[in-house]
């Protein structure tokens, strides 16, 4: 648990990836989600380090365990902000639902009006994070490109 | 606590609301939750009686209140027999999924295809009950009736 390797920050402080919509709202979701303002004096970089799993950080998580509060929050601040950038286009109120149970299992949804626009089963939440930011840039993308598409495609149920 | 009127049942052996589809349905999720087979040798009105929640019972409850896990079994019960309903008439499958916080907030969503079928704000869980089996009969009809008219009104993405 104290291992200095795991300890030591994995997302540079200059990663081009922070510039990107995604990764922003991340830290803005992450930043909300702060209650006591332990970030008010991080970097972008390092409020999102812990969502970053190299192998070495992977294998030192136990394979069966249960998430605690903050990696929920990571969960909630990730679909919060694939919530957000789901409405910003396509113009219609996405409201993020998220079912966790436990022992790490459960469901993500963005709801669009009466449209399911995401539904995503979670599975070792404890485990919940990505290789680098550009993967987990990566994967939102194609998860609000997915939902958008949806949304745009089933308008009349959206905006019911 | 321990008031001989709160104790008493209210739901009489021949009522005749025990033969509703929706209130037979409901015994039948309340049993499925009963996983230590308490409700064995329990008639279908004592499985249903904590479910009725009398003036003189409500009085007894606490205003504000965390529900326990109890009342929350009794709260996915209700709702996994609306989605069974839905289900038999809208010849697709209905997914309850059930978000409840600790203080007793949350949201009730039967989901059918991609298609929210139903959307209900929950409060006061721990207050949750009915003032007869009729009354929760009514109630359940009147959602079900709603879903189901949703699900046609929408059959396409229902069925995606």
């Amino acid at each position: 648990m104290f291992d200095a390797q795991e300890q030591q920050a994995v997302v540079r402080e200059d990663d081009q990836a922070l510039q990107q919509p995604i990764i922003r709202q991340m830290v803005v979701q992450l930043r909300a989600m702060d209650s006591y303002g332990t970030y008010d004096t991080w970097s972008d970089a390092r409020v999102l380090d812990p969502l970053v799993l190299t192998k070495e950080r992977r294998k030192a998580i136990p394979v069966v365990g249960d998430p605690d509060e903050t990696t929920i929050s990571r969960v909630k601040a990730y679909y919060n902000a694939l919530a957000q950038l789901v409405e910003g286009e396509t113009g219609l109120l996405a409201v993020p639902v998220i079912n966790i149970t436990h022992e790490g299992f459960g469901r993500a949804l963005i709801l669009v009006g009466k449209l399911v626009a995401l539904d995503k089963t979670l599975r070792d939440v404890h485990r919940f994070g990505f290789e680098s930011l550009d993967a987990l840039a990566g994967e939102a993308q194609k998860l609000v490109d997915k939902a958008v598409s949806l949304v745009n495609g089933n308008r009349a149920v959206a905006e019911l």
